[in-house]
């Protein structure tokens, strides 16, 4: 296809035929919208959140998969859909499929969370767990299909693209003055949907793209002028973490998409927890991209009406936990303690007691007599220290040293 | 006070004149209600949850807080308010006196947590660091109290129910036709003005009360039929931990409340977890109690419609992390295996690999040589292994006991 023919494979009006079809509460609802005033304040903007991560089955991936199964029943019998995903994709097409009476195998990677699995089951779908990632997954997807079957891609169909516009038009209705608009993109097909709809809705609205800078592929193909796909991938955010985007939506965001930025995972971490402090949200990686995007320099938006859109909210309960250990020791709420000691008995109880003393609590101690640094009969203690935050976990340092004590702050 | 003095001191009137006041949607605003088809699986009723926590400042507290303060203003001068609080009444009774220009001034325990201490500081108050725990903090703060100052207490003052109370006309309209709903009790404050509303409202709703086990003092003070106070207490739920309630607090619940109940902390943390994977929505444990109960032996909710409160949303992260790491203990997504092996180099290695392989990631290990059933040259590796769930976990103990090793699966 040339170049203008990707953009024309998807029109406002396959957008518009779409949301006609998802018009049913059961399949899609109309996520609300929360105003956060602590991310006004923080980025000077006026932040409306587009809270897409309470869809059924915890993302908007339903929303295209079911346009894109409807579309081919329109067309004819479908015996099957067979799909790859590791994510929230599989549960997307598991719901779709079983709420229009057609069967589904959704092949995921052995590795895939046992969550995601049991919640693909639960919405209805057959599992198969086959290849050690997600390309062996998709390869064996691939080998599945038959003159009655039908494949369900994840992005790379103008079905799945249309689908995933309706939220467009939703967020266009939601706030018809917004400014800037911010949407992950991983394949490209839900910001390709959001942004053909406001090209025609709201031309004059920013369209914001936000990738991972361990998967982003979008900024080289718009400077080579062709997708660019990654060997691989290292992100936090695995809804996002694609590897690469296809010609169609290359196209359209080229066409339709003012800005792309990217963010690390550093700056998506403090997102998800911002969110779930202040916003008590539930968002994954992916979907924090958005609000880690308008709190990083890349994106300035003071004095603007801003949405950005939580996209997914299927955090992983282990991912969640990675991202509390990093952010408690950022903030000195775990706090890593070294103090040197003579090693006589009575010294663990003295320092612990000091510990105890400011109502921090020990969550571990360990002992290292091996540093080369130590004389005969002396001893490191590590403790492992939970506190009430930086200054708590100063006045304890301090303390100890007063003790007589030589006490380093160790990272973990 | 008599009894019937007690019940009388909060009328509907009261609260009706508290909703009034409270008529502002930058004080107090409305929040949502949403439909759990999980929890509808789960108990057998129709789940309607009452998002609450999703308040400002995070909690109902400003409700009663802001009535307590203007009743205040409308009687006279006051030159400043104080309260004792680890918690969400510090947050709302600051935002409460900066919006109505009162000076506040919060005394918390030197053990609160910092990220409630700031963000009580930025509500306007000041905030002084008193006491190892609540009751000194709480001396602390009586002593503070002077002519032109007022001492607004968490529940135990009819303005405080009054203002709690408007929470019930507003539960009641978002659904006139509950049959149940379920409010954790700490103090009182809450259920108190809540079942005050309904049995104006809606008397034949059944108002079911929750308490954390280890801070129950409801069920004893109904028994003895006077307010019985814990020495100490015990739960995870910190917004419900008071351990006593008041004389009027109790006599309302004697009046209108039908059932009180428990929940054990693992009842309450499965809950925690619960509404983070599958409401997406950060709810501390308080605020959880109630998806606890209707979940719990304790109450049977089958055929009917109900509506749980999810009363604060201030879940501190260092609980949440604990509350995780129980969770995924328990599912086995988190696991701890001890490897007997000779203690030769490449043992380490083998088993390693065969984790490896099977896509799971090694947190940390151990070496324990010195345990007495060990033969010399003989030693135990100890694992922490993050798994995809229970299935992987099962599999991996199955290859590496395949390889000729004795593997058992420990707990941490």
């Amino acid at each position: 296809m040339t170049e203008s023919q990707n953009v024309d494979a998807v029109s406002f009006d396959d957008i518009e035929a779409a949301r006609e079809r998802l018009d049913d509460e059961t399949v899609v609802k109309r996520t609300p919208v929360e105003r956060s005033t602590s991310l006004d304040a923080m980025t000077g903007g006026e932040v409306h959140l587009k809270m897409e991560h309470l869809q059924w089955t915890g993302s908007f991936k339903t929303r295209g998969a079911y346009n894109k199964i409807s579309r081919c029943l329109e067309e004819g019998d479908v015996g099957r859909v067979v799909a790859a995903s590791a994510g929230n994709h599989a549960q997307g097409v598991a719901l779709a499929a079983t709420t229009l009476g057609v069967d589904a195998t959704i092949v995921m990677p052995k590795g895939a969370p046992q969550a995601k699995v049991d919640a693909t089951r639960g919405y209805g779908a057959d599992v198969e767990l086959v290849g050690a990632d997600f390309r062996e997954a998709m390869a064996h997807a691939r080998g599945l299909v038959d003159e009655e079957t039908e494949f369900v891609h994840a992005y790379d169909d103008p079905d799945i693209v249309a689908g995933q516009g309706t939220l467009g038009i939703e967020m266009y209705e939601d706030l018809p003055e917004v400014d800037t608009v911010v949407v992950p993109i991983g394949g490209g097909g839900l910001i390709s949907g959001i942004a053909t709809a406001f090209a025609e809705h709201s031309p004059e609205t920013r369209i914001v793209g936000v990738q991972a800078a361990g998967a982003a592929t979008v900024p080289d193909s718009l400077r080579k002028g062709d997708p660019v796909s990654l060997e691989s991938v290292n992100t936090i955010a695995d809804g996002i973490a694609t590897g690469g985007i296809s010609d169609v939506t290359l196209s359209l965001i080229e066409a339709h998409v003012d800005e792309v930025v990217t963010v690390t995972d550093g700056e998506i971490a403090r997102a998800v927890l911002l969110l779930l402090e202040r916003a008590k949200q539930v968002v994954e990686g992916a979907g924090a991209a958005s609000v880690a995007a308008i709190l990083s320099d890349e994106l300035d938006v003071r004095g603007e009406t801003v949405m950005p859109l939580l996209s997914g909210g299927n955090l992983d309960m282990t991912m969640l936990q990675t991202v509390l250990v990093h952010a408690l020791t950022d903030r000195e709420q775990l706090l890593r303690l070294r103090v040197r000691i003579t090693d006589r008995p009575g010294k663990m109880e003295e320092v612990s007691g000091i510990i105890a003393e400011h109502g921090a609590n020990i969550r571990a101690v360990q002992h290292d007599r091996s540093a080369p640094e130590l004389d005969v009969g002396e001893a490191y203690l590590v403790f492992q220290v939970e506190t009430s935050g930086s200054s708590q976990s100063r006045e304890i340092i301090r303390t100890v040293r007063d003790h007589g004590y030589e006490v380093r702050h160790v990272n973990a």
